[in-house]
This record gives C-alpha cells, sequence and structure tokens, in this order.
C-alpha cells in the first residue's frame, strides 16, 4: 500500500481545477554562504504574492541527498514514487526525443563506436564524432531489416542514437553490450531472462546488418547497445487521481514524461506565453494541468547565476495568467533543484507552495529557499505533492471510518 | 521491520509514567488566511505554558494529503502503521458500540432497506427509519437460531445495526450483501476464499430467518451486510512498548479502539472531571494512560469555530489534574484536524507537544498550528508518537552496538 494505493481508493470527482507550475531546476544555492538564492535574489512579486496565501515547504524529490534525474525528477512530481517506478534508459531516451513507445516496444541507448581490424573497440564515443556526421549514419540504419519487426532508429546527439524494436514477443530485459573498456570487442547481446530470448536474437541480427552498413566509416564503424527498456508500465493520472491531466511543454522529454502518466498533450507552444495560451484554450477541458518551464534548469545547469535570475523572474510573470484562471489549487514547484553554483541537479529541497482555500496559510512572506524552511509543509518527499493537491482540491475521501 | 518492531526489541521497563492525552479532532483552520485557528483563538494557559517547557511539532496522521476517520487516525497514535493495520468496518462498528469482540468472531454492519413484493430494494435506508422504531426491530432479530453459532444483534442508530456471529470456522473475508442501487435484490452472501464458506452459509440462513421476522413491516423488511470482517490482531502494548497501559473515556468507539491495542479499560466516566479522576485514582496501577477527550472534534464537525474555541478551553483547563500528578512524559495531541471551517476530519497536521525532562525544548511561546511549525518534532508521522514517547521515559534501549 502506498500513496497511490490509498488516492487510487480515496479519490472522489469534482470540478475544481488543479495547475502545476514547474520551474525545471527551480532549487538554488547563494554565491556564498548566508547570500540569497537565485530564487531569492530574482524579483517575484507575483510567487511573493502566492507565498503570503498559501502553504510552503521543501520537496526532496527522491530522499535526502540523492539528485534526480529528469525522469525520476518528475515522476516524484506526477505522485509516483521515483525508487519503485524507474524508467529504464532507453525508454527514456526514447522518450526524450519524442518517439512515443507502445505497449511492447522495446527501447535501446545506442553508441556508435570504432573498431580495429580485428573488431576490438578503439574508441567507445567514435571519436566523439558530431551530430552533423552522425546522425546520416543513423538514419542509414534504417535500412536494416528483420523479418515481423519494426526497426526505428533515431539520431539523437554526437555519437548517441536511440534503437526501437516492435514487434511480437519482445521482451525488455537484454544486457548491455558496451564493455566499458576499449581493446576488447563488443559483447554479445544477451537475455536476462527467456522471455527476452528473442529480442536478443533481433539484437544480434540488428548489429550484423549494422556493422555491414557502417563498413569503411574512418569513426563510426561500430556500435554498442545499452539500457534495453520496454514501456514503463505507470498506472495513469485518470486511474490514480480521476484526473483528466493535460501537459503543457516545450521540450520533447516532459510531454514524453508526461505521456507516460496518461497526460494528454497539449498544443504545440515554443514560448511560456504560447504555454499560457494554450493553457487557457484548454482551461475547461481538463482537470489538472502540468505546465513545465525549462529555463530555471538550462541556465543553472550552464552555471550563470544571472541569466537564472532573470530565466526565474520571467518564469514569475507568467503566474498572473494562470491565477487569472482561478484554479481551486495552484502548486509551485520544481523537479529538483539545479544551483548555478553546482551546474548541476542538486539534492537540495525544492521551494514549493501550495495556494487553496484551505491551504492553512503559514506566514511566509516570500518565495524562497529560506522562507520555505518556515513553511506549513514542512520537507516532505516529492511523490506527496499530488495527495496535498488532491486534498486541497475536496477530491480525496476519508480514509477508513 | 517498522517502528513497532524496534520498539519490541529495545523497550526496557522503569516506573515512569506516560500520558497521552488526546483532543480528538485538535487541528483546525483560521476563518479567514493569517487569522487564528480555533486552538490559537482559544484561552489555553496551561497548554501555552507546556509548549514553553516541551517540544511541539505537527503530526500527520496518516500521510500528507490523507483525512483518517477515527479508526486510522487512533491507531497511528497507538504506534500502529495506519495502512498496515486497517480495522474492517464491520468490526469497526462493533468496536464503536462497545461491543467486545473476541478472536474467530465475525462482525459485520447490517442496514435495514425496504423491498417490493418481487423482493427487490426500494429504499436502501428502509426510509431513513428512526432509531425509535429499528431499535426493536433489531433486538427481535436476536431470535434468529443458528446451530453450533451464538448470534449477537446490537441496536445502532436508524437504519443501521450490528451483527456478530461467534462460532468455530468462521472466516472474515465475505462480499457485501449491498448491491448500493435500487431496484434490484441484495446480492446473496459469497465467500472471498475458503475459510469464509461457513461464514456465507451461516449469513444466508440468518438472513432467511431475518426476512420471516421482519415479513410485513412496512419499511424494514429486509436488510443488507457490508464490511463483514473479524477482530483486528493487533499486538498488544505489553508486547510492543512493555507498558501496562489504560484508556479513559467517555465514548464506546475510543474505549473498544484502545481495547484492540490492548489497554485496560478504566472507569466509567462521563465528563472530563470525572475521566481525571479515574486517573488520579488509577495513577499507581498503570505504566501509560490515553486519556481521550471527544468534544473538540464534535465542535469541529458542527461547524461551529466558537463552540470549538469553548471546547479546547475545557480541554485545557483539565490539564493541572495530569501535571499535578508529574507524569515523567505528557503527550498533548490530537487524532487528526477537524476545522470547523470544513465541519469535516482534514489532512492537516496536528499540534503535538511533548513535555518530559530531556526533550530538547524548542522555543515555542504557545500551542496552536502557526508555533508548532517552529517546533522541534517538525511534522512527523504519527506513528512515531509512541517510540517518542518511550525513548522521552527511558523506556528504548540502544539500537545496535
Amino acid at each position: 500500500m502506498d500513496i497511490q494505493d490509498l488516492t487510487r481508493e480515496l479519490h472522489v470527482k469534482n470540478d475544481t481545477k488543479i495547475v502545476m507550475y514547474v520551474g525545471d531546476g527551480l532549487g538554488g544555492l547563494p554565491q556564498q554562504p548566508g547570500g540569497k538564492t537565485e530564487l531569492e535574489a530574482a524579483n517575484t512579486p507575483n510567487l511573493d504574492a502566492l507565498a503570503k496565501i498559501g502553504v510552503c515547504g521543501g520537496s526532496i524529490p527522491v530522499l535526502p541527498g540523492i539528485s534526480p534525474g529528469s525522469g525520476p525528477g518528475h515522476l516524484g512530481l506526477f505522485g509516483y514514487d521515483p525508487i519503485k517506478c524507474l524508467i529504464g534508459r532507453g525508454a527514456l531516451e526514447a522518450t526524450g526525443i519524442g518517439f512515443h513507445l507502445q505497449e511492447g516496444d522495446v527501447a535501446i541507448r545506442a553508441n556508435f563506436c570504432s573498431l580495429d581490424v580485428a573488431g576490438n573497440i578503439t574508441d567507445r564515443r567514435a571519436g566523439r564524432i558530431p551530430t552533423e556526421e552522425s546522425a546520416p549514419l543513423a538514419v542509414k540504419l534504417r535500412a536494416v531489416n528483420i523479418p515481423g519487426v519494426e526497426v526505428f532508429v533515431e539520431p539523437v546527439k554526437e555519437h548517441r542514437f536511440v534503437i526501437v524494436f516492435r514487434g511480437k514477443g519482445l521482451g525488455g530485459h537484454m544486457h548491455d553490450t558496451d564493455p566499458q573498456r576499449t581493446g576488447v570487442p563488443p559483447l554479445e547481446p544477451t537475455a536476462m531472462n527467456k522471455d527476452s530470448a528473442r529480442t536478443a536474437e533481433v539484437a544480434r541480427e540488428f548489429i550484423m546488418q549494422a556493422l555491414a552498413i557502417l563498413k569503411g566509416q574512418p569513426k563510426a564503424n561500430g556500435l554498442t547497445l545499452r539500457g534495453v527498456s520496454g514501456k514503463p508500465n505507470l498506472p495513469s493520472y485518470e486511474d490514480v487521481y480521476g484526473l483528466r491531466a493535460g501537459a503543457i511543454a516545450v521540450y520533447p522529454m516532459y510531454k514524453g514524461l508526461a505521456r507516460l502518466a496518461g497526460m494528454d498533450i497539449l498544443g504545440k507552444p515554443q514560448t511560456l506565453d504560447e504555454q499560457m495560451t494554450v493553457l487557457e484554450e484548454n482551461w475547461s477541458k481538463y482537470d489538472f494541468f502540468f505546465i513545465h518551464y525549462k529555463y530555471t534548469d538550462s541556465s543553472g545547469e550552464d552555471g550563470n547565476f544571472a541569466v537564472k535570475v532573470k530565466r526565474t523572474e520571467e518564469f514569475d510573470a507568467a503566474v498572473p495568467r494562470i491565477t487569472a484562471l482561478k484554479p481551486d489549487v495552484l502548486v509551485v514547484t520544481g523537479d529538483h533543484s539545479t544551483p548555478s553554483m553546482l551546474a548541476s541537479h542538486s539534492w537540495h529541497p525544492v521551494p514549493t507552495l501550495i495556494v487553496a482555500k484551505n491551504c492553512r496559510t503559514d506566514g511566509c512572506q516570500s518565495f524562497g529557499e529560506s522562507e520555505c524552511l518556515r513553511g506549513g509543509l514542512g520537507q516532505f518527499e516529492a511523490k506527496y505533492i499530488m495527495s496535498l493537491a488532491l486534498a486541497n482540491a475536496g477530491r480525496l475521501g476519508k480514509y477508513g471510518a
């Protein structure tokens, strides 16, 4: 019994609207101890106003000290236990480039590599081949023909590409073929269980044909397969929360993650302004909206404090278009922290606020890491945001008599 | 391994006294954002004095966002995981009217209903029959005679009554017979597993005889059975904590829940004053006392802010009779919040304080929702209150070497 077993059992329907507004990598760090974080340095009058009438806290993406990738980070926000519901790396990579995985598909992260005449690996990343050279090669591999199996090959970046096998009886449990070192040949595809025996066979056939196609290439004359995985089987928002859910995102990764949770992908917005327009256009059609803003994370990843402050102010400036719609519950949070001081995802709790009629206001005066420490939500695992949102929307019945 | 596995292994005995003073539904909400809750509006000099010398926090009854019924709410306070230890509805209803369930008993919530000549349900609640009419009918059903089975029938309220079967080989897993709609007959009793086959047989026989007894009744000429369940098998306070525990409650439900945890039920107090007298009289005989005060909840359920404030002041006024006994550990808490603004149980964390010699005081100056946010206990699941109480009583040994 976990929190989703409870929400599945207890949820009731009503006509409330819930908005989850996510600033990717929202949390940060000050430039010197005692200073202000990016969020605190930013001028965010709209978020500060929400903090005053809402309840604040710090969301722990996975567990204390654990810095999540985008997959676990968003699974937590969506209420899935990010430890139990792990998305395979192949499936995540396919999702990230917008590939729409179907039930029974097998997704694989593939790397181009360099092989010597004996077939031993001389460079595991094909000499960091640039995307301009690697992408056409990946497209060439679409010529591989395996009876009874539909084969998809999608370029990603540099030496990386994605392979998806679609066909009957393909299990998602196959060992990586990357030996993790040079001077040896790639490993033979081998299945982890009986259900995946056919997958390993198909992979061997794919590699044989691919090597013929790549023969003579100066850098990328070989390949390794990693993170073989089937489509993750997440219960849907409709099932666990009784919510018709729509996702409003710009980047394929976040659309893909939302789709795995059973959300509809709304519109094709390219800017935050366009995202808000999509929100307004779809307001009557959904109970729950996930709005994803990318640039608080990417500026943090770039290690640029000043730009992250600016991006955070843009994130704030769009708030009035949400509040004008009068959502019953508005959650503002992030999937993890991305302090520009670290130029990477981090484990630090993420500033989070919930505004709703009966949220029990806590006296926080602005939205930032320090104020959130004093907030009424305390510090809590991200996977509880959805049960809190449902409760505040009056969408959860009583547990037990 | 959960917290009770640890306390079972680690507890030691000494002559300390622990008092858990529970204001049912103690937590609340302000009438407008930023205002005072019932507890904060109430004049509670005794609780405020305790907050100054104790450690405060917010207790989460089950998990964030989950509003518990009385059963899970109290199981949590008693240290049982309210998700793992669910009490069946039949057992809880029997417990609530003071029926003393024995091992092997099967308890059932029964409803009178109205049937037409074809045997289809026309009203699932027998026209909301008043208790004055329904209670004598329930008593009449005691005439049912089933060889080898002792049958108990107890009136509850309006259309509701309780049936308990006592006999050999009766499992507690039978489907409800309430079809949840009118225009169809009640369902046949069917077992969920082999062990409950005899239970379904006995239920069919009970229904047949009951229908003969009820024949010709204008409203209540039929019945449905729900929430069939055996006696919950909770480990006792003696077992998991090494405590001789006594419960001092006015209402049958809370006496029943305490009895399920292996507590002795002390006296027959009708008022909070009488409860304190019972406490004084039994002080030397027990290690742990659970004192339950109902009216903070019932006034909240009535949606009456002013009355809840008053009831909270009464709850406070009794404190000196507890502290005069110099308990080594005094816990003040509630099983859940019942904000009068919602007129129902809610998910909001419950103000909680622990006073003990080495509790590590936290600077809280009064007892209320906002001060508890700044408390040294932080926000924590209710099931940890007992391990904290034991630790503060010096009743827990070291874990591991």
